[in-house]
């Protein structure tokens, strides 16, 4: 039996779920979330079963914040500091140099610290918390799990950009992809549902959103570029745009880079065509035939179902759909719109089992030419898994 | 009988050609350039049937430009100024207004004046064109045909941009679509070649390239956007690329933004990741196993790919496949790779015809489920016939 802690630190925030391990069972005995770390009002929640405890608290740093955390998860689900076998960490970025997940040392800490220059709001806040973990926690072996890593397999017909080659060779712009942990887990769910590893198009649907292609296990192309805010239309990021656009927008309207940037990132998707960032909101207003929800339905699908066909197409065939994370897993119009779509690949929806919610469910018929399912995502599970194998 | 002249426009140079026009029967008897207007060492190219005729000459504006055009039609091909019946012209964006042809007139003239902010480079000097024609010759028809206009069948769903609805409401940016006359044209060459409209797939690669879903006779969706710089890997021009790359590269490289802008339109592409912009040499050099031919081709081949399947999904199935322009119609090796990557949907090639060239082919086996052929664009035919209808 050993107890993994596996935290998510964002610049200003830091979710964490303590994980039981006993062989391959993984229980989730407690989880939370630090927030408005070095702000005032700063807090600590903590959940365990359907009881959950909030402590207001100064967190100046995410040492103060972790600390915190292990003090709540003393009062309760820790026994003692000596139950916590090892920690695992969400990192953003791993670039070209990470494949797969590392267990903590000084070199692996310098190369997040190197990458950060591809991530500079997530990977400085990703090493706050292996640091304040390697303070307070000095001898507890430390795993770091990449976003990126899953899509390291990509081949360069799939990440190269078409621009001048040093800007790849010096400059490291090509596609990453992010997600990839998601990807990676739901990929897998769905391979031990349709007894092979198959040709399987993973959809990623949350605020942020990604879609995937993977053949035999591994990724071969994902919608997500060389930052986030690339691919399909998000809650409020663009997805993919004519390029010459920003420079467009900077050049006739005199707004500053930044103000392009957070433009592009935080006042478009779904928010800038409809108003409303959250898809209930969205299918909410467009079930009622409100003119601007339902423009920005429409534009979602038919991005999604551009991908979902591009990959059908890099991939030669397709032997499963997945569709994941909040809207993925919540959306079932969304679902509905786009598989009915695909049709012409003899793909049908069972329309009872898409209304079902909640769990992982096979949303296809029976005689659908491509099963489709619904798998609730677990970054932290697998993060959790990782660290175990790396760890010990 | 009617004589028919066609004029391309651009900046500094002026393409034309003079058609003889006996009912359905449309003849090219010349055809030409003017060279380097408004530049020392300017000239003029007559061809008619296998005899050229260079003139040096100075053209200090488009207007001399086309009389000495119209002088040196005069001294063989055309008859007398009178027996020119009309006078067609290629206008690269028509914006909202126009969804097809028109008639020149006044409201005309201000409306592509109007959307010269849309295609600085390029209204203004198809404008220089029509005032040139019109100072020469005042009483003869003119015609416009819009580069755009094919593409305003488009729904909200394929041309809007998840991007701040003000965006596309007070700064019109939106996806148009370029290569609209060629798309057109081989759209309707396809529908007689497989007896019905249907569901048809446009590859326009050219130096420039895109590709559109044609539905019915209408196109739903198109690969270029609110410029040509976007959509499937060119020449020189990258296609999409993560929307952030741009601020990317001006931030931290220092670039200003037309130096970004004209990096992504004339150093990316193939030439960027291969040194190469020309189809030929990257054919040569990937089948002589060069590196970064190889991998030029890999993500042409892989980009077409994904914009075929996407585009297959946006019809809910195709009927015919359709390669035109220069790479289109002569690159048997880009078609054989894209081709041989949809056997998935019984699409199968037919090597011999497809190592034919300078016709129109069915490059499909007759077994294949779907059609594929190559189809010579004549944008210049379109924009004779347009003329014609709308002149008289």
């Amino acid at each position: 039996m050993k107890k993994i802690l596996v935290l998510n630190s964002g610049s200003s925030s830091l979710k964490y779920q303590l994980f039981n391990v006993d062989g391959d069972n993984y229980e989730v005995v407690a989880k939370g979330l630090a927030d408005r770390i070095g702000i005032h009002g700063s807090n600590v929640v903590l959940k365990v079963g359907d009881n959950k405890q909030t402590k207001e608290v100064a967190l100046p740093t995410h040492t103060e914040a972790i600390k915190e955390v292990l003090d709540m998860l003393l009062s309760g689900p820790l026994g003692s500091m000596d139950e916590l076998s090892a920690v695992g960490h969400r990192v953003v970025h791993g670039g070209e140099i990470f494949k797969g997940s590392a267990l903590v040392n000084e070199k692996v800490l310098k190369d997040i610290e190197d990458l950060s220059e591809l991530a500079p709001l997530h990977n400085p806040a990703n090493l706050l918390g292996i640091k304040a973990v390697d303070s307070l926690l000095p001898n507890v072996p430390q795993v770091v799990v990449f976003d990126t890593a899953f899509h390291q397999t990509m081949e360069k017909e799939a990440f190269l950009y078409a621009l001048p080659e040093e800007l790849y060779i010096k400059h490291k712009i090509r596609r990453y992809g992010f997600h990839g942990t998601s990807h990676a887990y739901v990929a897998g769910e769905a391979a031990k549902l349709i007894g092979k590893k198959g040709k399987i198009i993973t959809c990623h649907l949350g605020n942020g959103a990604s879609i995937s292609a993977v053949n035999e296990g591994k990724c071969v192309d994902t919608s997500m570029g060389f930052t986030p805010l690339a691919g399909v239309v998000m809650g409020t990021r663009s997805g993919d745009i004519d390029p010459y656009i920003p420079l467009h927008i900077m050049k006739t309207l005199g707004k500053s880079l930044d103000e392009v940037n957070a433009l592009m990132n935080k006042q478009s998707g779904m928010l800038g065509v409809c108003g409303f960032s959250d898809n209930r909101d969205v299918e909410t207003n467009f079930l009622n035939g409100e003119e601007k929800a339902t423009s920005a339905m429409k534009v979602y699908i038919h991005n999604l179902l551009k991908y979902i066909g591009g990959y059908i197409a890099v991939l030669g065939g397709v032997d499963a759909i997945v569709f994941t994370a909040g809207v993925g897993e919540n959306g079932a119009l969304v679902r509905k719109m786009v598989i009915e779509r695909l049709a012409y690949l003899g793909i049908k929806l069972n329309e009872e089992n898409n209304n079902k919610r909640g769990q992982t469910l096979e949303i296809s018929t029976a005689d659908s030419k491509v099963k489709v399912f619904v798998i609730p995502t677990d970054e932290e599970l697998m993060i959790a898994k990782d660290t175990v194998a790396l760890a010990f």
